[in-house]
């Protein structure tokens, strides 16, 4: 059966996932027995669209790429009617993470699982604020919350640990979990100091406007709060997991660590001792020879700590499009697979 | 139901596997509803036993610990008469590898699948020699063959390409697949000549008495084979992987290539290129912010290049008795899942 799916947010990973399903539409039919329809679409800037049929998708990419409005199947329905009364079976959550009150998206995954659909996202709000009450209104209608996207992109986290590592114990997680700080903490061993480093991280397009979110770490604190949750299954709020950013690391700090064979890392941090969670983040100095030493620029990396396994770390694209898009694409192909 | 289990050879692996179910068993009942019997072992220094309602293994466990051999349960059938008769769900196939001919885990995986049951090994030896014989049995009697740790032992590779990297099209696997030429390059590093540090890497038993294996690659060849043939699709036969070890490798080049930046590292690797795959394995210089270069000691790491995420390397243990074992559990849950 086609999978039915109503996308909030139609900006940089919403249009990412639709390229990838027009992209890939033969390949995952033939492959995973999978197809889809987009039938409806609610974005700020674009309108809401609704044809329980399926939407003009490369009419709205188009449209979404000129900036102009969309014209075909607008309803004057708003996002919360356009959730419950729409056939989809999905909901995909793609609207912008608001880490203080979680934002619309959280009145969007709510009304979703209560109306019996899963949902898939890459915003950080809601997972990082409210998961344990998502999840329990997702186990209560007998549907999924899937976040595969809230943390380090589509580099596979959440899956890895419920799929492959299943039946190891995890003791504690570390990781690079921003990376637009990884990427100014490599250059400034280059040579160039912080706010030099912070001007082309924000002309790159890595930093906003407002850098706050990113360099004082409260990114990488709403990522260890997500992980705290689903890995160690541990209800923290995102105010109990400590966090200092990068701010305070000067040129002087970057040369001495390089003398002492290390490097300075942000790192995030959740860890499991006599039955408590306790989460952080904050810049360490990391021997050369550990794996998260060696991951450089806009890169994000996990080492998980096993019981079975020991140590074993992922290391992939934190951001992007198209990175972004497959995360929603791995998990839709979850529900496919396990529904 | 009980997944039932015939397990030919109780070596490393085979003892591996039965301590991990016996101190998770109610752990993997109460989180997977997954629970098990070992109704059949064979081993040639052990004996051959046999209880449809399930073996001793606490007591097995004490027998092998002091070398001494099975004294309840004992049958006097062989192996292949063993695996078709018993009631066993599940054969997993942990003796010892041969990569020439592929030994006797040839018949032993040949005569499960005819008889209808699943196997899952460690052995490289009917994964490296005969994969693609071996898939269609399985495909064509309903079961699986499934193959995760003949290939950087527990550590995710085979189950996070199924897994969660399903979707991706990857054109490009480069990997650290031998712990014992990576130990030996990383410990060159800090000095020693190439006949010292093997001579260490055999005192430790990284390295076996004749290390031709590990130090001319050809243990590396076999996991490059395997990749190919699982995860590219393509029928490659071992001798078409070329192949070269480190034993031309000397302290000077070792030095050489620390004044560049770089280490060398013997990786293994298959490409994929206009539809054509080629496997090779070979000493290389890596740029040491490569997430490869940071891989030390008796670790493994692959790279996988896809077409939506980019580089994804994971990094984890190449060997061990547990590690080794949890290969062999993650497969049985995967059967579990999945039946």
């Amino acid at each position: 059966m086609k999978q039915k799916l109503v996308l909030l947010g139609f900006g940089t990973v919403g249009q990412g996932i639709c390229e990838i399903l027009l992209e890939k539409k033969e390949y995952l039919k033939e492959k995973y027995n999978y197809e889809f329809d987009v039938v409806a679409v609610a974005d700020f800037v674009y309108g809401n669209v609704y044809n329980p049929d399926g939407l003009d998708i490369p009419l709205m990419l188009e449209q979404a790429n000129a900036k102009k409005k969309f014209t075909k199947d607008v309803v004057d329905w708003d996002n919360i009617k356009l959730i419950k009364e729409c056939n989809a079976d999905v909901l995909c959550e793609l609207t912008f993470t608001d880490l203080k009150t979680g934002g619309p998206a959280v009145d969007h995954c709510r009304a979703a699982l209560e109306f019996g659909k899963h949902v898939v996202t890459s915003n950080k709000g809601p997972t990082a604020l409210r998961y344990q009450e998502m999840k329990a209104l997702a186990d209560k209608n007998g549907v999924k919350f899937l976040i595969e996207g809230t943390v380090c992109a589509g580099t596979p986290v959440i899956n890895l640990v419920d799929g492959p590592l299943a039946g190891c114990k995890i003791s504690k997680i570390r990781g690079i979990l921003n990376g637009t700080t990884n990427y100014m903490l490599s250059e400034m061993e280059k040579g160039m100091g912080y706010d030099e480093v912070l001007k082309v991280a924000q002309e790159l397009g890595y930093a906003e406007a407002d850098p706050t979110g990113d360099v004082e770490g409260y990114d990488a604190r709403g990522k260890v709060t997500i992980l705290a949750n689903i890995v160690m299954g541990a209800p923290l709020n995102i105010n109990d997991v400590s966090c200092e950013g990068i701010t305070k690391i000067t040129s002087d700090d970057i040369k001495k660590a390089k003398g002492q064979n290390a490097r300075w890392k942000l790192i995030g941090s959740v860890e499991k001792k006599e039955g408590k969670v306790t989460g952080s983040v904050a810049p360490e100095m990391i021997d050369l020879s550990h794996p998260l030493a060696g991951v450089m620029g806009a890169t994000n990396a996990l080492t998980f700590s096993t019981d079975l396994l020991g140590d074993v770390t992922i290391v992939g694209p934190g951001a992007g499009r198209i990175e972004t898009g497959f995360s929603i694409l791995t998990d839709l192909l979850k529900i496919h697979k396990e529904s």
